[in-house]
């Protein structure tokens, strides 16, 4: 596929006019794009295409292969290699990528916008982003991260109900205005997801303590198990807590480290007070001590359901 | 109900002669009696009645309501708090009581048993427990852990497929007789788990990794999150990958509490093991040092899929 090649579905996403879902308050996009067309960003493709949510679904991705992927599965309507192409005509631009190559994508496409598209993203750290779309597009950037994901990446482990139900965390800068804002919270309504208004840096220190840190625990009782001598005795043993536990160690290494190193601020505290309270644990069955293993196994107020 | 009263079904698990699942390899037990109808021992009296593995499946219970509601919901035919009467004629005995009590109950059985009754347990750790089974019933004893279980305990929560497709570890004493042992093996594999043969220090050692670990770890991470000033706005946040790691700490901690003192032994140098990995990934963070966070969150050979 050339750089400049589009690859269209056979599908419109509206047959007609009418095809818009009109019991929904949301007025939809023209053209939504999305940069990345992996698990997140081909999820939200398909949520935005079978809601009608958006008239064109335009895709962008360095690979060709997920770009046609993402055409054949009903993520995208059209996908293109070619970022001007791809952001042209975008009312709304959705970035999708990993957090290591987020802020570089930002830049590039900053000169080749509509002035007046809302530009969000899908990454889970926030500062550095924030900071970098205020700077590039003032009050029409506003960051956004779903809560929702899957060990599995890529466009083929794409699912247009992943977002549903699941938190979306939503980020204003300082500039973000307004009517983008309340267009972002309508459309995350329409999707079936719970809208989160946070500043950045509550956000960054939240997903530290309830995402990034049970990440680097299941990486870390994973590779635990892997390192002793009897794995495999110990993985024919293992049962439904090990298998829960260690679920999201299956997924891609390099994206996990890129955002735990975006969000070193707020993950070293985050792993500091979890070290402080396995070394009470610890400590608990180093001296034998029911009441102090008692207390180091007191559920406290962090119930999850 | 006073010590002595029998609790009944209406239900026999044995409609006739011809009621036994003919097709299966094993010779159902006469009378099967499980000491502690929770979730472990009432899942295990359904398998039993719904495979028909045993004519008659006795329940033990210090709690009175457990037993009828035993009965209630099929898990066993007939319920009695008196000791003596359940395990009479019993040709089998599980004991599916806590960690903290099996020990005093296999005492307290010793005298009442049949002289060729097979007798096993269901417990978590086995050092302690398959010392004293041998001491007291020599060849005729056999450890037992199944590595099945729920969040959610009791009776109420017990179902019969439980055991299907799971690991059961099997540990025999220097003394255990090859007969008992075959027949032991069958029922697991009538029941369709799958019987995993250990050395009583191996089960320990690697239930420590698999199973007491991960549960160490999800209290943990529960209480690191409880403790945040803004918990509520983390659970709010918190998608499946939080969930998933802390479902099991919903658990009964005094449960959990026994079984990890028990196996101390063992807890210690697992805890030791994953806290080394733990700094390993905490100092690749502070250093912020991709290779060496990319080492950290290696996957090794741990998966458990």
């Amino acid at each position: 596929m050339s750089d400049a090649a589009l690859i269209a579905t056979d599908r419109p996403s509206f047959a007609s006019e009418g095809g818009a879902n009109s019991s929904l308050p949301f007025a939809p996009f023209q053209q939504a794009t999305i940069l990345g067309v992996g698990l997140m960003g081909g999820s939200l493709g398909m949520a935005l295409r079978e809601r009608k949510l958006a008239r064109t679904v335009t895709g962008w991705d360095r690979s060709s292969e997920a770009l046609e992927t993402a055409v054949l599965r009903g993520a995208i309507d059209l996908g293109t290699q070619e970022l001007a192409n791809a952001v042209r005509d975008a009312e709304v631009v959705f970035l999708a990528v990993p957090i290591g190559v987020l802020s570089d994508l930002l830049k590039r496409i900053a000169p080749l916008v509509r002035p007046d598209a809302l530009i969000t993203d899908l990454g889970s750290v926030k500062t550095e982003i924030v900071a970098e779309g205020d700077r590039l597009f003032g009050s029409r950037f506003i960051g956004g991260h779903p809560m929702a994901g899957s060990e599995q990446g890529g466009v083929g482990a794409a699912r247009p109900d992943l977002f549903t139900g699941a938190a979306w965390a939503v980020i204003p800068s300082a500039s973000s205005a307004p009517p983008h804002l309340a267009r972002l919270l309508a459309l995350i309504g329409a999707l079936d997801a719970r809208a989160i208004l946070l500043d950045v840096a509550e956000h960054d220190r939240l997903v530290a303590l309830v995402s990034h840190l049970p990440h680097a625990i299941a990486f870390t009782l994973h590779r635990t198990v892997g390192a002793d001598p009897e794995h495999d005795a110990a993985l024919q043993l293992a049962g439904g807590s090990y298998r829960d536990m260690t679920r999201v160690a299956s997924s891609d290494p390099a994206f996990w480290r890129d955002i735990l190193l975006a969000n070193r601020e707020f993950m070293l505290p985050a792993l500091a007070a979890y070290e402080l309270l396995l070394t009470e644990l610890t400590e608990a069955i180093r001296e034998n001590d029911p009441a102090a293993l008692d207390r180091a196994l007191s559920l406290g107020k962090g119930r999850g359901d």
